[in-house]
């Protein structure tokens, strides 16, 4: 087991990493602190493959928990089942001094983090997340929240759990796309913080997808390592955090221009990367070399589904619309060479319109 | 003009309290760096009453607002209403540069600000109260959220705002009963810090009531003092910001057992701070005179709605489900002497149910 600290004063936590966890998560959860037991908030789908794994341990050492499921898929991270679980919550006669966890992927970990973080103004949450993506991305940092008709993650806080439990034994059932777009988020931490992760990632990838243990554990410690050096810099975005949405920028506007139907958030921001690649090595601030390894491991990991008939016109609307943009600028992470991520937000809007229509043509071609 | 500050670090604010502030909103909140239009979140009521005052101002130093109006009334604290404020938030294409003014009572407020929370994870907002009530103790804190069919409070967050600009003009269009809720709100601030305070609203009832300026800010600033110490010993809710909530325990409970349809907040709280002089002069803790003395101030303000009738099993089944409670156990908030709160958890529950029922079947009489 792997045992790393996110620092930020007395809302520090621990993150743990490791095969077979869910079975030991009671006497672990003890050990924290906890003493009663959690409300639960998952779905069906993970229930009937870890269950099993969790449910027991937690029994033994709280007693039984209630369960609230919510739907399986992004579109179920919305105000509905918020609704739902705050209905839960009131049923259990959850108080201040209940707990949630969440135990699942992404879409339950942002929704069941957010219930928590506006609960009575706030309970505590830990953390089970049972897909690559939520371990190495959104189970780090405190950002949880849910999706609006009109647009992603628009309703939000900032509330960090109280521990991260990740068991590497989840992953394996994970379909080969679903890993992939995990994968990605590893290949942007590496590609803004370390070279030695992206050698790692090169030399070790068949290991990695087929799930052995000690190179996924590796590549998950490092990844929310270097995430969370990042967030205990600067917790709410200021600048520092910004360079985690490195691929992000056209990432999303892959998603919204495609009505996030044809990629997996992870499949975009990989192409979202490959563009922010091109586009340093376009603008002069990344070599050749660089650009092309980093665009080469990426389409190592798994196919990309294709940009063939992205609507430029809707990617270049959505890009203008970012939430990261501010006063009608446009805000890309860039690389100044592997390791060196720029925040670069005075490009023409002109170059960049163009830009997009050219690499939603072409794809990842390097001229 | 009376100028204030709540000391929170880099969320510390300014809290204006004077007459005729509405039609200089503009050139303040330029001077405290707002550039752009808010969008405005208010209700019809207000907007009629005042908006003539408001809006020209903020027209002139930022060009026209976007207006989001909620329904008036308590009832309208709710999903529905922060769904709206959403809704128009994208409309105008509010970004995490955008703010929200917040134009109107304690729901507009707690409603909008709870918007501002969660916007994109958290957007600046001002606080422009419209009531006593929210001039004096819900713009101040930072608690913002919404109810649920469930209960009152239940989802919220804590989200402080960049500065509040209480018109003592909007007061003269109040109702006496809302008057009236606001002042009891003073009264606990006296209560639980200052005798100075309670001394003046002795002597000065008359022209508090009537709405004459010096002595109503007077009151107003001095409360807003009490309450912005208070939080900034303790912004989220500790063992030294519970204090605010004396004569809250029981208030609570009243409103819970009439399902919120007899008592206003302020009428409640009232009537709970009666409770709570007659439970700590029945356990030692308040002399005779000081309970009187509390007691005979909070009824020489208004006429309260009467206890008769109130079910006392009702109330007693909410006290028990109060958020301010934590295992179980019931927190009381009572007075050791006249400006010495203290919070008290070990109560015998059978004292406090024999307590509840004969202080619902007596009122306020000492023995």
């Amino acid at each position: 087991m792997i045992k790393l600290r996110v620092e930020l004063g007395d809302r520090s936590y621990p993150i743990l990493v490791g095969e077979g966890l869910l079975a030991r998560a009671g006497p672990i959860l003890r050990n924290l602190g906890f003493r009663t037991p959690p409300t639960v908030v998952t779905n069906n789908h993970i229930l009937r493959l870890h269950g099993q794994a969790l449910l027991p341990s937690l029994k033994e050492s709280f007693g039984p928990s209630a369960i609230i499921r919510i739907g399986d898929g992004e579109r179920f991270k919305n105000q509905v089942s918020l609704t739902r679980i705050y209905d839960g919550l009131l049923r259990s006669r959850a108080d201040r001094g209940s707990w949630i966890l969440a135990f699942g992927g992404g879409v339950v970990g942002d929704t069941a983090g957010f219930a928590a973080a506006t609960y009575m103004r706030g309970i505590q949450f830990v953390s089970v997340p049972t897909t690559l993506l939520a371990q190495v991305d959104s189970s780090v940092g405190g950002k949880v929240g849910i999706n609006l008709p009109g647009g992603k993650n628009l309703i939000g806080a900032f509330h960090q759990p109280r521990a991260v439990l990740s068991d590497t034994a989840t992953l394996r059932s994970l379909p080969a796309r679903e890993l992939a777009a995990g994968l990605y988020e590893v290949v942007k931490c590496g590609a803004i913080r370390s070279r030695a992760l992206l050698r790692y990632l090169e030399k070790n990838l068949a290991a990695i997808l087929s799930c052995e243990v000690p190179a996924l554990a590796h590549v998950i410690a490092e990844a929310v390592r270097i995430k969370a050096a990042v967030v205990e810099s600067d917790e709410r975005e200021g600048n520092a955090r910004m360079i985690l949405n490195f691929g992000h920028t056209v990432g999303h506007a892959l998603e919204a221009a495609t009505e996030y139907r044809r990629f997996k958030h992870g499949e975009a921001v990989a192409w979202g990367m490959i563009a922010a690649a091109r586009l340093g090595f376009e603008l002069g601030m990344l070599c050749h070399n660089e650009a092309e390894r980093l665009i080469q491991l990426i389409h190592r990991i798994e196919r990309l589904p294709s940009l063939h008939g992205v609507p430029a016109a809707g990617a270049w609307h959505a890009l203008r619309q970012d939430k990261k943009s501010r006063d009608g600028k446009l805000r890309f992470v860039l690389l100044r060479g592997i390791g060196h991520p720029e925040i670069v937000d005075d490009l023409d809007h002109n170059l960049v319109r163009r830009f997009i229509f050219d690499f939603l043509g072409t794809g990842d071609g390097l001229r």
